[in-house]
């Protein structure tokens, strides 16, 4: 099954990364990564660290969370990626953490407003936070709830604008077109977020930029005229 | 007497972390353990550099103080120790360190409120900060007070709960079921810390999150019933 | 054609040394370089990871912005860089980067203020931060317009003087007598803008420095009585 | 003249531990030591790189500053060192930085008040900020002047209890029994700033500790009755 051993591979690099990024602290964070033909998810599992994590680890369910692969169990926040990768089509990849700066603004209950174009070149508008959760989704289906909640911030967003959200006092989820790639998301979400807190910091009064300036810069990246970087 | 042997590699490794995991600078912070069963307490010596460490500069002593074995003196906080292990039944190593963030709260003379599930997954409230001392408790038995002091402010918290505590005004207490888990706890303590910071600079208003939140994380780790990590 | 050669290597180990000295997160940054005589400017390529950059890849253009040698596109900001060598006739090379403090001042908006010595040492006066972009700047020729932009700030200051601008809502451009001293620039910089950063947190109504001191400062390193460093 | 290589040793490795302890960029410090016997000061030479420094470019001079040996101009700082060692009869070493958090207390004009035991463990009183320079102290002989303002703050201040000034709008200024201890009391000069400005940041009320608890952590480490650390 070579095509299940790459994911898994990849899923792997994508958790130890985290480590080496600086992303995380203790076993603070879980990467998943989605193969959409065989409806197959890998993620890390629960509570083991980084540095010890091996490929015949990860655990591989199907979106529904039944496990058809792997001797452990699976993180515990598990039900948030699921219910991610159920409702936005088109991502390949999951990742949580409790980095410092996105977590600050989680815990503050704000989310991270566009001050500059370092945040427009990657993120098309403000990186939202949820609201609070009630009382009844956290004796419920927590995990699960977790998951939704992030849905229902996006109601009226689109996720592949935006591949990023902090979940109110806890902290960011982001996603994106594999694993490797959430994580490279959480890693530009945490300059964005640190330059964002230095510049409120600075400046109280601090609004957000020019909206044309947010589409200039998200566009000559990412847009279909696209112009950064060398034609592949 | 290799059980002695044992407590004093382990309470030595524990002291040269805190170098290696940054929470102390020069020769500001010193870890011990205990065995219960012999009544014997291990701590580091005071004013050594923490790279120059060996096992057999170790203290070794009775719960009152009683040097049994050793050539140097113990950690000037020693009496701080002894008053955590004669009544924190239940544990079996206290670290203490200037470390930046946890001391930076204890200088505001402020507790660590619970901003975000980071936080409650690994302390069940805030980490309070004591009050301040009476000039007749500087001028007396300073260190023996220092204890007494951390008691008081634990007088109506459970220490299994939040094994961590602000001397106002000095630093972070923390302990564990051992001496490298009170380094643990250090840890945690000092990226929650942090974390808070930066979120109360960001959020003047923010408060507690809801009590359900930090019930939540902290026993789907340290409950009866927690599923977090894998089973042991 | 070994001028070119050594000018495009200088320009290669520039563009490195932002990642070595911390000023760059991914690809956010180039650096050029001007030959006066040959009137030949050498720039990075757009998008290339500074680890993978080799001498062959970089772009050699006139000052028209018309590409003589190299296979790559040149980085998106280069209408930019060409703005500042048409008028500032001094300089040798520039530098822009997204580095956190000097970017937190653009997205503040801010001027970074001379509030110690450390910063007219190096620039004498304020490093002054454009006005925002008009919309028709940002449909129109943007990265042309940043230049002009810059252009304009720098109307009543002298660049000789104040080798650094802040593009508003953006970050900072540096220029000096080469490439890798427009590197040098932006490194100092980056400690002057977070020196005032902290300055200003500590004490919001801090004012600038006495002007006498403003020149002392500069004039001692720079003037032409400097008696700071070795006589060459 | 074996006495004076071992001055100079010293004067060289203090400086170059100045890059190594995160103390300096660029050339932005200088460290001396004095032989009082002989009357003889080592000083680091004006703007050479700490990496290229060598025992021989130090400069050798007499308590009025005249060179008895050495090819290299002295640091410009100089006449401020020369002004303490003449007053201050028992230091040994001066160190002159630019590091980032004494830097911004000098820039905010504020001295670093006693907010913690860190703080007494190792300075008896606030760490003073000297008042701004007046117009004919920066035009007339500056350097020395700096040193005279730096006495004039010290009027009514033991220096033998406070190691420390901050020179408003410039930076700090340290001394000690010798170079190497003068460099690790701006060591310890920056860990207590930093702490001082998270502490402020956190509660903008916050006083300086009881001076019971300064004499106490004070005297306990360099008292009379000093029981930290061993006995020699």
């Amino acid at each position: 099954m070579p095509i299940l051993y790459t994911l898994k591979s990849e899923v792997l690099e994508a958790n130890k990364s985290l480590e080496k990024f600086g992303l995380v602290n203790f076993t603070w964070g879980n990467v998943s990564g989605i193969d959409r033909d065989e409806g197959i998810i890998v993620i890390k599992p629960s509570g083991i660290p980084y540095s010890e994590l091996k490929v015949d680890q990860m655990v591989v369910m199907d979106l529904e969370g039944n496990v058809i692969e792997g001797d452990y169990k699976p993180s515990s926040d598990t039900p948030s990626h699921l219910a991610l990768y159920r409702e936005f089509k088109n991502i390949g990849g999951v990742c949580h953490s409790h980095s410092l700066w996105a977590t600050s603004f989680a815990q503050a209950k704000r989310g991270i407003p566009v001050l500059g174009t370092t945040h427009s070149d990657h993120f098309r508008g403000e990186v939202p936070c949820s609201r609070p959760f009630r009382d009844e989704e956290i004796t419920g289906d927590y995990e699960e709830n977790t998951g939704r909640l992030i849905l229902e911030t996006f109601a009226d967003r689109d996720e592949n604008d935006i591949p990023a959200v902090l979940v109110a006092a806890h902290g960011p989820f982001t996603w994106g077109k594999d694993a490797m790639d959430a994580v490279q998301n959480a890693r530009v979400l945490e300059f964005v977020a640190e330059a964002a807190y230095r510049t409120t910091l600075l400046n109280r009064d601090v609004k957000q930029i020019n909206p044309l300036l947010i589409e200039k810069h998200f566009l000559r990246k990412h847009g279909k005229d696209a112009y950064y970087g060398q034609v592949k």
